[in-house]
């Protein structure tokens, strides 16, 4: 938890503690790289942008930016648990020659 | 983030994937002592554990626990502003003898 607040003030460098667009796009370059390595539409990203923008003020506050933070974590937990439920591959039930 | 879906499943150790009472208990003893060391309440405990509980089942999921993350972190990152706007203690215009 303690990481994640000082990863937000290391990219909100201003006084009003707020990411903008392109202190977001620095954090997701560096810290989402591997989520994120596809997403280069400009328009998809300004969306997010707007929608995460509950304030409407064009800044990301740290409110703004856990609710971001959860639903990335929503879905990589979905894949973990899917992982974890999955056999392992060439498990018992494998017929094996 | 991963970190935060490790911890949760390190409690969550049943086939739905959720924290009962006892194991949401065992993660903030383990994990937030620092933070609830003061928390012996049980009625709050319930409280906030029904606060949390949206979909009513008696259990936390995933999706809640984040919820519970989040508000931690909301205050903790009061906390982590405050200081940092604070100046130092002894700072320059401190009046020495």
């Amino acid at each position: 938890m303690q990481n994640l607040i000082e990863v937000f003030h290391h990219y909100a460098k201003n006084e009003k503690h707020t990411l903008n667009k392109e202190q977001m796009k620095q954090f997701m370059g560096a810290e989402l790289s591997g989520l994120c390595k596809n997403q280069k539409n400009v328009e998809s990203f300004d969306r997010m942008m707007k929608d995460l923008d509950f304030d409407g003020d064009g800044q990301l506050n740290f409110e703004e930016f856990v609710s971001f933070v959860a639903g990335v974590m929503f879905s990589c937990n979905e894949i973990y648990v899917k992982r974890r439920e999955q056999p392992a591959k060439g498990g018992a039930c494998q017929v094996t020659k």
